[in-house]
């Protein structure tokens, strides 16, 4: 192709409100261009990289026995009411009345979609397993878009849901998708991890994130320094402690003054002690109404680990005025000892002596808490958010290193969640009604190209990893007006189009600062650039994006090991 | 692919509400399946057919120095009030508010989307001319839709968008789309007529539609049996008759009584005239207000075409009640005598005498009506719908046939409607601002497959021309539990898959004639069915879908035959 005929708006300055590289880049670059917030247009360059992931994803889901098909964006609310999740999605979910004011929303996913295709088109047992796959536009109304295509609320997304006939099949499923996931990510050069994870709102029983390590992550990957076992920090589990509640310590309960002093910081500053003798108390509210969540002073309690453990539809921190209408505890003063409330306790606690709580009474606190004497507690578990340097759980010695991570894909074993509710089911080996067993397994398009320039760019602009670069080669020519030059990069051009390479002439008749400029800030992984000194001497000069080397070569032999260069990149 | 590992589910029965052959044959072969009205899931089967089409779009797109691009699909209102179109659009437009009560639409088009992104990103001449497109879902709340996916609510569209430094550059690209469009749709295997067309909605000066040939098509196709002169109804112009209006005839103006005479048949049965006695006149609304249209008694007034006779934004027949509201004039007896709203008649009224109108009375009309001595008429002009056998205006000789067709595409010189309404301009030569000439151009994908089967079927099934087929060939085992059938039907597969072609490998246990019946229903070009007696003689045998014939090859020779066997058909 030819630069001039593209529409390639590259620009000297990001827009004022990209945060992160890759937002900046794809704007600066000319990829897209914002139509409304979190809603981008997706130009010439842009459309020619997201093309190549999605082939990407679409080899490996064909290889592990996907179907592809297209379902609708517009999606009957029946549906939606069937499987529970209208009243429960809240308003990311973008709600749409048609002419005829029937209830519509635009899919944020498509789970109750496939599902009901499903529950009418399988009845045998004999045409599971089903791996079905799409490519499609999503939308999932945001409260805050940023991020550019990171987190759009108009994006696109492979989805893949299976069927199955039981879970040993869904496992076997799930564990293909593992690779093909390894493979897709592989593919497009990314440095990422696969981490366990928790299955949010989707639901399901056992779930794995692939996240891309880059320091403008939005997601905390936590993996062990020694067994490589790694994890959302949502879902990573802390080392289990004794089972056994410590034994009561030397102190008596007493209630003491602390006038004004409502967080940990302003308690045990005030008390002189330290944040591990210190209980907090934290109020939540779930569909059955208030409980409480106890964690160590210094650490801090994980609402999702909680969820989990009570097995609740939706659990979040129990707002001030809420707190006080049903119970008229004093906020900032509360505490487990006769608290009118379940009382669910991280482990650590249990092997805390001679510590303090609040006394559920305004400016007091109770100090020489003992676990077992004063506290009734509902349940004991694993309760709060592990830290870096945490010990690993998985094994002896490894402890928790903490970093950054964008999340690419996710994929859920959903048991029978949806099949259930959408009665969806098919007929086994002995003619008897079943419930299917269901997987679903996504990736963001547009979130994979914009994590490949979070991880592989310079202050320059980008540079491409081979697969995913909208052009592998650029031409350069100093000056295509130039009798000579432009022959010999009309030949490059021909003759590397001929080997199969994707190759940009810049056919401009800018200066060459400009077209260098646009060629680093686009990069594309090899530069040919083409002038008229090098050419008496039978030499074109060939520039490498990701060392920033170059050298002169002859010409054109030079041409033929372009292919075998791009591998080697 | 195997067929065991497809979710192909064919019916032997089309669901109730289809209308068409081809949406029956796409429900019945397990292409698409109904979401909600007009909202359509498309199976894997399905999609590899809208995948060709779109294939064959794209390259005839690219070689006319098209660009792609993917536009969102949720647009601001605000370009759309911008375009004027926000108003104007109606309930075809799906209106959304998202969370924080900002109005978008689901895009019905992209006129607004493309002209925002070129107003900020060209600047100057150079940049010109500019041709994108995309391959995208669009909305539209059609009233009642039907025939599957050919009049579907959410439905994929190709659109493309050219824009320019004048009138001579759109002219020209609009000769190389109408090339391309004529190529995609040859390509397609479709029998077609590129038609002159109104350009509606869309707006703009000049268009043309491409139109499928088919019984079940909406519109009307009008064209020439001698000259070739092509048109859709709504624009094909009726020969014009003499400019000078017929001398009054001898009757004098006389009222004359038709109690409950309302319609054309009623008075000219009643009066014992022909219908050509008779001057119907039809009172209409647009934003002026209303006026009156008068054609004889056996022609249709062409509401399209009095609309662009006015130059008018919009133009509907008056409702009944509006029509009394206004002027108190009593429906079915008004007439063109001493009527108080503006009057506009067909050439062919000018050159009646003597004839019959509704007197502006109850149950009275005039009889001995003369043109010139009793009409007041603001202008004349072709304003009738043509007829089968009326006289071409473009040939001597030549007589108009109407078939029926269905648009699969529509191409538009936009002139400057949307680049002057949202101030898109660019810097000429001289570097003074100019106005950005636009022209637009679309094909529904959907659609084009639909037309495809309305053109190639038989009672079994879709017979689909090679390039659309969702698989080349099919192989029919006749039982592929036979290990020497089994072989062979796999060192088909193998063999076929090898040389470039796209197989279907029929290994399901099912009996024979379910295979058979389900091949034919949905339509593969050849089916090799292999079977041991045939084997034991070294041979398999072959059926051409099209032609139904069918006959013994000796195996495994005829499958290096099979690619030329696809290409002659």
């Amino acid at each position: 192709m030819r630069y001039s005929q593209l529409l390639i708006p590259t620009l000297k300055e990001a827009p004022s409100d990209a945060e992160v590289i890759s937002h900046k880049l794809m704007v600066r670059a000319g990829m897209i261009r914002q139509l409304a917030s979190g809603i981008y247009s997706i130009l010439p360059l842009g459309l020619r990289v997201l093309r190549k992931v999605e082939q990407i994803i679409r080899e490996e889901m064909n290889a592990v026995g996907g179907q592809e098909m297209f379902l609708p964006s517009i999606q009957p609310a029946e549906l939606w009411q069937e499987s529970g999740r209208w009243d429960f999605y809240g308003k990311e979910l973008l709600r749409i009345k048609d002419r005829h004011d029937r209830e519509f929303c635009y899919g944020p996913t498509h789970e109750e979609v496939i599902t009901d295709i499903v529950r009418r088109e399988v009845r045998s047992y004999r045409q599971l397993p089903l791996v079905l796959y799409q490519i499609q536009t999503k939308f999932r109304d945001e409260v805050r878009p940023r991020f550019g295509v990171m987190r759009g609320r108009e994006f696109t997304m492979k989805d893949a849901y299976s069927f199955h006939a039981n879970e040993q099949s869904v496992q076997a499923t799930y564990e293909d998708m593992k690779t093909a996931y390894n493979n897709v990510f592989r593919r497009c050069g990314l440095d990422f991890k696969m981490v366990e994870a928790d299955s949010g709102t989707i639901g399901g029983s056992f779930s794995h994130e692939f996240m891309v390590l880059a320091s403008s992550g939005e997601d905390a990957v936590v993996f062990c320094d020694a067994c490589g076992y790694a994890s959302n920090l949502e879902k990573a589990a802390a080392r289990a402690v004794s089972g056994t509640p410590a034994s009561n310590g030397a102190e008596s309960l007493a209630e003491v003054s602390t006038p004004g002093q409502k967080t940990v910081d302003a308690v045990t500053g005030f008390l002189k002690i330290t944040p591990d003798k210190l209980v907090k108390t934290l109020i939540l509210e779930n569909e059955n109404g208030l409980l409480a969540g106890l964690v160590r002073g210094d650490r801090q309690l994980n609402p999702i680990k909680l969820k989990n453990l009570l097995g609740c539809e939706w659990l979040h921190p129990a707002a001030e005025n809420v707190i006080q209408e049903k119970t008229g505890l004093p906020v900032g003063y509360v505490g487990p000892v006769n608290l009118p409330l379940p009382v669910y306790a991280d482990h650590e606690v249990t092997q805390m002596q001679d510590f303090v709580t609040g006394a559920n009474k305004i400016d007091a606190h109770f100090t020489g808490v003992q676990f077992a004497r004063d506290l009734k507690v509902e349940q004991v578990g694993d309760l709060r958010t592990v830290e870096e340097g945490d010990p690993c759980p998985h094994c002896d010695g490894g402890v928790y290193q903490i970093r950054r991570g964008i999340e690419v894909g996710h994929i859920f074993v959903l048991g029978t969640k949806y099949s259930d509710a959408m009665k969806a089911g098919y007929l086994d080996e002995n003619g008897k009604e079943k419930t299917l067993v269901m997987g679903c397994y996504g990736i963001g398009v547009g979130r994979t190209a914009a994590a490949a320039i979070e991880q592989n760019h310079d202050d320059k602009g980008i540079v491409w990893p081979v697969p995913l670069a909208p052009f592998q080669v650029v031409i350069l020519p100093t000056n295509y007006s130039d009798d000579a030059v432009k022959a010999a990069a009309d030949t490059a051009y021909r003759h590397l189009t001929g080997l199969g390479v994707e190759v940009l002439l810049d056919d401009r008749s800018d200066r060459l600062g400009v077209k260098f400029k646009d060629a680093e800030l686009i990069g594309f992984p090899l530069q040919l650039v083409i002038g008229p000194k090098n050419l008496e001497q039978g030499e074109i000069e060939l520039k490498t994006r990701n060392t920033g080397e170059s050298a002169t070569h002859p010409f054109p032999a030079i041409l033929d090991r372009i292919p075998s260069l791009l591998d080697a990149l």
